[in-house]
């Protein structure tokens, strides 16, 4: 059996959508069991929503008095709110309750709390945020999206094992192909850290490819794309932002009169496999990786769909056993 | 009247499309006038091929008998390539025959040979790459794209003061927006860097804004978008790499079947439309600005209709004497 805390208080939409994805989870994977963590009576309410919600213990509730802000100070929410629904589901990872921790809140209180509670693994200096992005040919891994604003070529080595144990473990890719995200201009090798790491990289066992570009990430030539944090948080919101626009360029150009409406309408199925496509639903769970635990970032403003893909990843990371394979990965690269 | 050397053997079609764009930007702009360098035997048939090509001096051939390869080490093009169409289409400028160089050729190869013959302005250490980015209101100005991989808080200061001059001079915004490029998670408040930049266009007399995030380069609320070139470089090809695989998923969709493919003949005026409003031909011509003289580089695979575009952005820039005001707004800036 795989156990997940959902701290059901978090996200843009709160408890109606974390309960609604934690009984559709349940439904989906039989030896799942799901702790709800969050004002007991709110919990309560909203599973009774849902018939067929009889679990029996693989649903439980968990009581928790406080909830951290979307906007609180990471800082602040670790020191003052020792019994919010996030807190308290990350304590439940540590003290073997659950195997891992699923959450739409705050992204650096989640991540300063994790650190905090759960500590990271040997040989690891600090969590990063691995996330799916779709590619030509699949997807991409990519880390880090923006734990670290800034790295060490070390740190840099560190991030590259951690992605090439998820590709491995969860995504079933055989020696993914590690690449280093860089820039092209010939003049320009890019900076000192790059270069370093990109050493510790060739003389490492991982299948090291070299350098990438940012184009690369989305032509799927390479399996795990590793660069800081500053970097890696640029990249993935400037795509977001590019989507968003492209997506409102053609809903504009398809309404813009009678005729182009009449397009739209013949074209409303194509529309909607190329949406289905790019969903950014299937791709919510972003994993902070090299943490004593699992623990997964759920978008803020995810929808229940979307949260049961966070919940999805956290379950096969559990099961394939993510965190003692990169233990295991870095004795191996370091040890011997 | 503007004169322009257009390094004519550069980018991936050499100088068919070089002279294609340049006859067709002198038809457009009776007050334009272009020096094609390259090979005179080669421009002389090129130029032939067109009809109504008769400019009079407005048209002339500078000899060059090099060419800079497009995988070519800058450094070496540098040191050994002093006859290339690159190097005597600078030197025009430098020598006072031109105002300003269009290339589509190498780009560190095309920076390094800028900033060695004509040098930096006073008050800036570093030229950058600046372009306008489509956004939901118009466009948005980023720069560095690339040209420096490491900037110091006085660097970013810099950029921030031409990408504002460009913004006033030749995209007429009044007290263009100026951004600087962050990351946005609670836990992290940027990399010292960012701080410290922050700090400086805040008490600088520009309209600063304060911190922006990927996804703002899009929306169209800055005007100009100031990070460090390896990360501007990489949010730019990431977004070429993530436009690329859009165009393909709507490709791969439309011709699924009988009935997609009948789709996409009603939807084919739409798509177009749609197109020509994401055309990257249009946004081409990056400047390389903080130079004294203004050097415009090509993509490598513009056409001749792009082509013709990077000779309108130096013919504007000429035209609106941006690097004169760079060094009135610096010395206004830093002076009193």
């Amino acid at each position: 059996m795989t156990r997940i805390a959902v701290d059901a208080m978090s996200g843009d939409h709160g408890a109606p959508v974390a309960v609604e994805a934690a009984v559709a989870s349940l439904h989906a994977h039989p030896e799942l069991e799901i702790v709800l963590v969050g004002d007991t009576e709110t919990l309560n309410r909203q599973v009774a929503r849902h018939r067929k919600a009889d679990f029996g213990s693989r649903l439980a509730v968990r009581h928790a008095s406080e909830i951290v802000g979307m906007s609180e100070s990471p800082a602040r929410s670790l020191r003052q709110k020792k019994d919010s629904s996030m807190r308290v589901a990350i304590n439940l990872v540590h003290g073997g309750e659950a195997q891992a921790c699923v959450s739409a809140g705050n992204t650096g209180a989640l991540m300063a709390t994790a650190r905090f509670v759960l500590k990271t693994l040997a040989g690891i200096d600090r969590p990063a945020i691995v996330s799916p992005i779709p590619s030509r040919r699949g997807h991409t891994l990519m880390l880090d999206l923006g734990a670290n604003a800034e790295s060490t070529p070390e740190q840099l080595f560190q991030f590259a094992v951690m992605g090439a144990v998820l590709a491995e473990a969860v995504h079933g890719v055989d020696e993914p192909r590690v690449g280093l995200l860089n820039i092209g201009a010939e003049e320009i090798k890019g900076n000192t850290q790059i270069q370093q790491a990109g050493k510790l990289l060739g003389d490492s066992e991982l299948n090291y490819i070299g350098f990438v570009e940012g184009d690369d990430i989305y032509i799927g030539d390479v399996d795990v794309v590793v660069c800081d944090g500053f970097v890696g948080n640029v990249a993935l919101k400037t795509s977001e932002g590019l989507g968003k626009l492209i997506a409102q360029f053609l809903r504009e150009e398809f309404s813009r009169n009678a005729l182009t409406r009449s397009a739209a309408f013949f074209a409303m199925p194509v529309l909607k496999a190329f949406r289905r496509r790019v969903d950014p639903r299937q791709y919510n769970g972003a994993t902070f990786i090299g943490l004593q635990g699992t623990v997964i970032k759920s978008h803020g403003d995810a929808d229940a769909i979307a949260f049961a893909s966070a919940i999805n990843v956290a379950r096969m990371e559990v099961e394939q056993q993510v965190p003692e394979r990169i233990s295991s990965l870095l004795a191996h690269n370091l040890g011997e």
